[in-house]
């Protein structure tokens, strides 16, 4: 085993979109786990758009990444030293530490032993039965909570959550909608998600898109899972049924703006219609994810749900394979390739 | 009785604050009812901020008021003329009609016979035990569910709706926190309504704003009672303990404005704090409207709640009267004596 972890850390916060100024690669010895902890040989890093808010300093559900520190981001990897006893070398775990080679962590919590040889890719663990998965299963039953016959409209839809959100939709009865950026995002929606009907957003504006929901959900919206924020969201609330709920589960159109919080303008609707917003964290069901995951197994299993993963390879490639997720360039869930010995 | 019904109707939609030039005084002959109807001689009209998105034409919750028609407002007075065999003339009635001197009404839905003789003013229908004192307690305890020992914060809390907001949460074992504009609001706010403490708005900045809050209510706020919008409901936002609700009443800043909506720009503590924003409207609970009646009147009585009303008089003070909701000079749930023969 080398005895040398290479990282990748913050440096500076970022201001707007990140740039390779805010980061280094670094190398340091391995550490060693101490009592009840194990020392974890990263293999692939998910990433997220919520990392993004995880740089930034602003009072969240997270403490910032410090400077100097490596950036948090789900693992999986398995375990290269362990003074805990129910772990041993070789057990594959998935973890909330940090984008390197070597990471320390306690059991418990976010840290938690896999099953590799169960699933077909042990990526998996990163995307449809990770926290990905279980943001979309749970922000979409338990926050949206969908009854058959229902419309559901998925907003960042061809993005790693959006295009699950869409499926479960789909199985549970729902009408689902999409919005995504592009033709090609679009006609994956359709054609691999299965989606009713797909919306291109770019180049329009809150009147256009608002028309555009109109059109696809003439009878209106019931529940909105929302990624996005932005004109995305006013179009939403502009296509709102009586006791809709939107289920708030990211904002990613603020997380690189520099120009202040737009938030949801159109909030009258919300009294109109008697709707809601409903902010949401997978972490609060920390408790259920075995049943999360078993029912996405079950239906990755059954061929109902299908996830895309798309792995860049190296972490040396970290920034920019980060920086696919905001302009729109992975097809399916972000994951880095840690690489190495 | 007189052949002649005085009207004031809207004649132009109002850009921002509305002013004279937009409604006119003129005379009609007085409807006669047809078969299920009665003609009430209205003598008391509530002014009440929600008029002024119904004097709007964009999508809401109610048809705009037509131009040339009577400006809507609930009114009570008495049965003039009767064609329905459930109402005789002399009754008193509540409904939902116009500021003129007669008008048509068919009973059910928002039009009701009440007991003029059971409470200490007819007003009070118009107040404590009408859609304000109904929006009060089914926004607080049904939208905002607080329990014992939590936090409640209330904006607009000097206005008809948020002084019986604190009142009630007061009741409930809650702290109340009331955010109004002006020192001797916010002295009433104390001294006559009980709450905990007071926020003057008036001169801050979201920041400013914000730290004050937080100085109140040090662990946090469980519950919001929103009437006002802008960066008070910003700083709001700011001060969200885990799993908050806000009940979402009323956007007053928004009424008025020229620029288009602001809505809730700090949505993202919703994702934060687990927290949600629930639009809501007192016609939701019409069926239960005598719950809520009764346990108004019942405080009423046992001292609990104080019902302030600031009633000016003449219809021709309509305007004037209605414009103090927006400049902050009434003292008390706002009321239009009618007057007249």
């Amino acid at each position: 085993m080398t005895t040398i972890n290479r990282r990748f850390t913050l440096v500076r916060r970022p201001s707007g979109l990140p740039t390779a100024a805010d980061f280094a690669h670094d190398t340091q010895p391995v550490p060693e786990p101490r009592d009840g902890e194990v020392l974890i040989r990263n293999r692939y890093a998910s990433l997220d758009p919520a990392m993004r808010g995880w740089l930034d300093d602003r009072p969240s559900y997270m403490p910032p990444v410090p400077l100097g520190a490596p950036v948090r981001a789900s693992t999986i990897g398995e375990v290269a030293a362990s003074a805990n006893p129910d772990f041993a070398p070789g057990d594959w775990v998935l973890g909330l530490n940090g984008i390197e080679d070597y990471s320390i962590a306690k059991p418990g919590g976010f840290t938690m032993k896999i099953d590799a040889k169960a699933v077909p890719s042990v990526t998996n663990y990163l995307s449809v039965l990770g926290a990905v998965g279980l943001t979309a299963y749970f922000g979409l039953l338990d926050v949206g909570k969908p009854k058959a016959g229902e419309t559901v409209l998925v907003t960042g839809a061809a993005g790693a959550v959006g295009s699950l959100v869409g499926q479960i939709a789909k199985i549970q009865g729902c009408r689902a909608i999409g919005i995504a950026g592009g033709a090609d995002k679009c006609a994956r929606l359709t054609r691999d998600y299965g989606f009713d009907a797909a919306i291109d957003y770019r180049g329009k504006d809150e009147a256009a898109l608002t028309a555009e929901i109109r059109a696809a959900a003439p009878d209106g919206v019931d529940v909105i899972f929302e990624n996005v924020g932005g004109v995305i969201l006013d179009a939403g609330l502009n296509n709102l049924n009586q006791g809709a709920r939107i289920a708030l589960c990211g904002l990613i159109s603020e997380y690189n703006s520099t120009e202040g919080a737009v938030g949801a303008r159109n909030v009258w609707q919300l009294i109109v219609k008697s709707a809601s917003i409903n902010g949401f964290l997978v972490s609060s069901y920390l408790d259920r994810f075995p049943e999360g995951a078993a029912a996405m197994a079950q239906w990755v299993a059954q061929g109902k749900i299908r996830a895309d993963e798309h792995v860049d390879e190296g972490i040396e490639n970290a920034l920019p394979a980060f920086l696919r997720l905001f302009e729109g360039s992975n097809q399916g869930k972000m994951i880095l390739k840690i690489g190495g010995e």
